[in-house]
């Protein structure tokens, strides 16, 4: 790839996931996809061992130009589709350090991650809940926040997965300003200046004035006006009743959503968006998207894993990398 | 009306609910809606004063054919639509008392109720967190279950509107037996015989085989399997991951689907439905509807609202009763 052309494109980094899932599936065939050959400047980390077996097994002829290979070496692999195993864990593991470690050194714009089992990750002695967490800690920054984008509505989340009896007790004062922090440059990442955030209520019917629980008056309303005093061009509204803010579409007058926890976005997200969903980390140094599906196991070694999901995610990198940089 | 029309037609009972809210409106529009005149034997219960009010407001011409009104006497009414008021809440719990009482003597088969304000409600000397908490306590029943009834789908809940961080805590074995057993009921009542029910996790991804919180693997499965032994013609099924539940349409396996708290279901709910779903108490010695929306103070007394719900609401309870009585 010549020089000039290397600084054009958003140098994406694609890790290869967990190799006993459909990871090595799907990023073979993205490699193949004719709306993302040519277009980005797509590096993949993996044992090439896993790539051949793969493109072997599958048929999927591989060409030089489709992409670059970051060759990682985590010892003797013995792919078995679909089964747990600590070294898949090893080796995806390595694979997302490797990758952090290149764009902390600013050598590439972006990550998208192929999916990894949070047990195998664990085993392979990577003690992270999953990516998101695993990002935050090693790239150096104090927090996170989970994105969903596609083109009928984006959501941004307060809490990522905690079981629900957490979940009240981690919306406190602190957490989301520093949440809402992170949403005004998600807002830039999207390519806006201005903007207006919705803001979901925890409770149902948003608390309805603090009949139903008391966050909303205590916590929510209180968040919302300090971030509203800090950012003039940006604005948070809310606290909206859940089930209303859906139904009346009123998601579409704002250029993100923010929920507070994982059901209450993700159920009317996924009614809206299919599985076409992008999984957007905003507030690290770097962009880093993944698809909105995890290693499917139990189709894994089949060759019958879409793409679309993850060819998605990297449309998605360099759109929110080339925002970044305006 | 004649004896063999009456015993023909289902008895339903509408309480006339915060008289300076829409609930007056709702039903006196509800009573020159072609679609239910004669059809139903309906009677409302109401001060007459209210009525008459409103008709004049809103120039309704009422004929006796249309319905029946049993008066209740509740001292000086003083109408002021958007208006949290006392008396206002002590006539609509007299209302629904009434409603109870001729229901269980067995003179009617159904109550459609129109919106309480919980506050007047309780400012009115009847300390109950809403119409279902107060309809289970006068008939004396143990239990009841909120469902959620459309066209589209039904949702069944567990829990109807505690705070978020008390959901967990409510969902223990015996509570979960009991509302089971109430669902049983509501199959019945949807006319069915036979028929599976899909049961929603509590956490995200229903716990992820017990990755997110063990609710699911402590308390929902032994649940279900406890159930389903019991059970022969009816089967419980889960517990489904919730956004994919609904993503994939999976609901349109079951003939009702068990939501584990009020924002899982409310919000596919309402986005499937919108606001035309009928809100059904099961488990009480009667049939129990009421339309989908509140007093909407906001609006009252300015004969804007729609009858919609409501209407929706009495041939529901038409429909339940009959299925109940075959």
């Amino acid at each position: 790839m010549k020089e000039h052309q290397l600084k054009m494109k958003t140098r994406i980094l694609l890790t290869i996931g967990d190799y006993n899932g459909i990871g090595p599936e799907i990023i073979l065939k993205t490699f193949k996809n004719k709306t993302i050959t040519g277009k980005y400047y797509l590096t993949v980390i993996a044992p090439p061992e896993v790539l051949s077996y793969y493109s072997r097994k599958y048929k999927i002829k591989l060409f030089a130009d489709d992409f670059d290979i970051i060759p990682i070496n985590t010892g003797k692999i013995k792919i078995a589709p679909g089964k747990l195993n600590a070294h898949a864990g090893f080796t995806a593991g390595t694979a997302i350090k490797t990758a952090v470690d290149l764009c902390m050194a600013g050598e590439y714009d972006a990550i998208v991650t192929a999916p990894v089992n949070k047990k195998s990750l664990n085993l392979g002695g990577f003690n992270f809940k999953g990516h998101t967490e695993m990002l935050t800690a090693l790239s150096g920054v104090k927090d996170s926040c989970m994105v969903m984008l596609s083109d009928v509505l984006n959501i941004a989340f307060a809490t990522t997965h905690p079981p629900v009896k957490k979940i009240a007790s981690l919306i406190t004062p602190s957490f989301l300003a520093s949440k809402f922090r992170i949403c005004t440059e998600v807002l830039k990442n999207l390519g806006r200046i201005t903007g207006e955030i919705g803001v979901l209520g925890l409770n149902p019917h948003a608390g309805d004035e603090g009949q139903i629980g008391d966050e909303e008056q205590k916590i929510i309303i209180p968040a919302i006006n300090r971030a509203n005093k800090k950012n003039g061009k940006i604005k948070f509204s809310g606290p909206f009743s859940p089930d209303a803010f859906f139904a009346t579409k009123k998601y579409r007058n704002f250029a993100f959503t923010f929920a507070m926890y994982h059901d209450q976005g993700f159920i009317p997200f996924k009614m809206l968006a299919g599985y076409k969903g992008t999984n957007f980390t905003a507030g690290l140094p770097f962009v880093r998207t993944s698809p909105d599906h995890g290693t499917a196991f139990d189709i894994a070694g089949k060759n019958t894993a879409s793409p679309v999901s993850l060819i998605e995610a990297v449309k998605w990198a360099d759109k929110l990398t080339r925002n970044r940089k305006k």
